[in-house]
């Protein structure tokens, strides 16, 4: 998973000022697992974690995935978890329940995934499957310390494990293993139901697992989802992330000429479906990036209070227009933070005819434009999908039910297109949790529990989630927590773990299975 | 070549309004060769016609343009020409001359092409380089019927020679061999300086021979260039064409962020380059097709004798529109044959990202639109990229000089572009002749001779003519006669030549090399 707080670089800077903020609702969090408790299970979990890392779990590959899921189930099994296989043709997905210390307790389904991106083992320093420890010396080069530091010595925060997989995501697995005997240990009992998700090809998109969930809803149902994986902010201080957009992709097909005709024979006589195209997208924004489609914002409100906080937390005008290379950003919100607040409109690809030297002097038959749309819980796809014909409607255009048009169409419409939504797993949910929810307050209490440092809250990220058209089968709640360093190069080269953000990370894990979600 | 009357199908039926016209100038053509005359010159052609259509003339193949090459000299040389391979990289082109019967007689110089388009053997009834006879049945089907038939029978107009090159362009070459001989036999002598450039790489858009022509202009230097090449209007009565738009090819290039940018993180935050070129170019066009840049058609003047003509000979409203599957044509000039008169504008191709399935959720870094303008003589190239771009600055664009936007650029300006013109050959000339010009006068005296039949006169065609850029060269006024039958098949399987339309290529060629050009 790509990071899920990718503003999080400009917050830094101005999370000084939230340390001090006081949020309602989240006093009193227990300190079940201190931090010297929390070096020593972490310690307890490292030959479980080395071994875990040792095995390759490409997604591809139902081998690596089928010994990876049986270790898994026997490590929960151990831990006193009932688990299951869920069958997902050749590449299970493991499922795993443990009831909470007290009856009338709500429960929590906990997402993880052990699936690996792809390898390039040229690239790395070291084998990816085979991990390494290592530090940076003086002159902040890598060095590499014996395995056996790890239960001789102290934990060096700044220590890292490198290997595929060591942060995304099996490191917040065997956290999560480390919390638990952790609790076991200080004789502490959940305060929730534990049921367990553990993904098999999230890498991948996880293209199957809607079927998954809907062939296992009563299993799976729960009172809110918490999604262990993505990276922290780069300050690596907590934060929590309640929502994501959804995302649906739209072809816009302009129909010309029956076939490609010479620019030179009928250059002025017909109408041009490369034009016709650019016409039709001009007509969709304004200057500023606002989408003007009639309707397209509708439903769509922020808070004052939500407002001032992303205002406070906004980047410096100019950085990310910088580091992008641009001399500005859009105009039509305030700050970046807003602006994924609000469903968006983009073209992914044009296409007609060919460019450059190998253009043909033709005037194209058709030119494709495929759309991205953002959306939020407020503009569903059905919608968003509405409007966008409507408002093609409203410029002239036919818009055709078949494949191609027919004799018929061309005779009657001169201005014919196709405008279709790409199925899933090119279509994802939008969520969104509310920050005052009883689901988001149990999070922050836990998440706050360990530092004492107020999380960085994010109303909503602009992109989807890998898992969150699958999870939107299960019509839960969900909260994002990340877990790991910021900088772990997940899905690169040299993917690592930072020790100090393992050790925080069963502290906080613990400190969540101990709150009671009311 | 392809067709140079390219809407002639249509003119066919308007055809009959104009055979009665009188055309001034034109009067007192001879009928130096007649009917029978050219029959048994065409005749005693046709062994040297089989011969030359034996020799394959692939225009990528050195070997076969040799060849080709050595055969023609011999055949003009033993008709008392003078030749000369001109050297082209192994394809030589070949020049012949003969002197006028009388001295201070003007010179013309005569283009065609030996080289052929490649074949594609498995899609013709029998080998492409084997020509062979034959007609059509009562059922319409083709029969072959023995080569002899050429010797011993009366020609029948509609028998076919099938072979590549029949028409395009070997055809009209043997035709002028038998107007020589004819001539000869007739004690008529030339009443113009003959030159002939028989081109060896037509098919390939003659991409070295403005080089040849630069390096023999003074031996080319002539009066007037007369093209024999392309297919005669449908209804096989005579046609010629004055003029031929020119063609540029502008590249534009819209830049966005420095890569492409996540379109969940930055949808709504950034700008999006295939946005910013589709606005771009929904400004260049209103929605009848006219080019609203300011100053485009500046220059253009179509006389009100030209415009009514072409009115007369426009096809029936709807008829091209249907054929291309259109609701309806542009509507910007009055019919299809005036629109062409003026210069266009189209998007030949338009690449951003990917479209369909192979789209990323990413906004792309750049959008490219590859523009062709065809120029007429009025609207030269340079000024027409001049007026792009100043249309562009108009638009608030910053066009870049380099290849790629400097970091300074990049900060300073939002609409960030670059707007290049391909060299030739994708820049080919726009010329034109006055119909009531000597040259023009002298074409249509010969061209009328032999039926009597008024010829289509086309002031301009809308497309270039593959040499047209080289000939732009020797700064000479060229006039297209096209002697070949419309449905040739040229640059498909089965191309052929109708030996009605040979009889009268005989018979017109002789007629223009009988009358004095004053």
């Amino acid at each position: 998973m790509t990071s899920v707080l990718p503003s999080s670089r400009f917050l830094r800077r101005h999370l000084f000022g939230l340390v001090c903020a006081t949020l309602a609702g989240t006093s009193g969090a227990q300190h079940v697992i201190s931090p010297s408790q929390a070096e020593q299970f972490a310690r307890q979990s490292f030959p479980a974690y080395l071994q875990f890392l040792s095995m390759p779990a490409d997604a591809a590959k139902p081998a690596d995935i089928q010994r990876n899921a049986a270790w898994l189930q026997e490590a929960f099994e151990a831990r006193g978890f009932r688990t299951q296989a869920l069958p997902n043709e050749g590449k299970p997905v493991v499922y795993a329940e443990l009831p909470a210390g007290q009856p009338g307790r709500k429960t929590v389904l906990f997402y993880m995934h052990f699936d690996a991106q792809p390898v390039t083992p040229s690239e790395w320093q070291t084998d990816p499957w085979t991990p390494t420890l290592r530090a940076r010396d003086a002159a902040g080069q890598w060095q590499t310390l014996p395995l056996s530091k790890l239960s001789t010595d102290p934990i060096d925060p700044e220590w890292r494990v490198f290997a595929r997989a060591a942060a995304d995501d099996k490191g917040p697995i065997i956290m999560f293993l480390a919390a638990i005997d952790a609790l076991k240990a200080a004789g502490q009992l959940p305060e929730v139901n534990i049921k367990l998700l553990l993904d098999s090809e999230e890498e991948k998109g996880s293209p199957r697992l809607h079927s998954v969930m809907a062939a296992h809803q009563a299993l799976l149902q729960s009172d809110g989802l918490i999604v262990y994986d993505g990276a922290m902010p780069a300050s690596n201080q907590p934060g929590v992330s309640f929502g994501n957009r959804g995302s649906i992709q739209l072809d816009l097909t302009m129909f010309g000429p029956l076939s490609a005709q010479h620019s030179g024979h009928q250059g002025n006589v017909i109408p041009n479906p490369a034009l016709g195209l650019s016409q039709l997208l001009a007509t969709m924004k304004d200057q500023d990036g606002r989408v003007v489609i009639p309707g397209f914002y509708e439903g769509v409100h922020i808070s004052e209070a939500d407002r001032q906080q992303m205002a406070q937390m906004a980047p410096p005008p100019g950085a990310l227009a910088k580091r992008l290379g641009l001399a500005r950003l859009t105009t039509f919100a305030a700050n970046p933070l807003e602006a994924v607040q609000y469903p968006s409109l983009d073209i992914l690809g044009l296409s007609a005819g060919q460019v450059g030297a190998k253009a043909a002097n033709a005037i194209p038959a058709t030119a494709v434009a495929s759309l991205n749309i953002r959306t939020v819980p407020e503009t569903p796809p059905a919608r968003m999908l509405g409007l966008v014909r409507q408002h093609l409607v409203d410029q002239g255009v036919h818009l055709i039910e078949g494949e191609v048009p027919t004799a018929q169409e061309r005779s009657q419409f001169s201005r014919l297109a196709r405008l279709t939504m790409l199925a899933y797993p090119s279509t994802s949910t939008a969520a969104r949790v509310p920050m005052d929810s009883p689901l988001a307050r149990w999070v922050l209490q836990g998440v706050k529990a360990p530092s004492r440092i107020e999380p960085e809250k994010v109303r909503m990220i602009g992109s989807t989630l890998p898992m969150s058209g699958a999870v939107d089968v299960l019509k839960m709640p969900y909260v994002v927590v990340p877990l790991v360093n910021a900088d772990n190069n997940q899905h690169g080269a040299d993917e690592n773990m930072r020790l100090g953000n393992y050790l925080e990370g069963v502290r906080t894990i613990a400190a969540m299975l101990t709150t009671r979600l009311p």
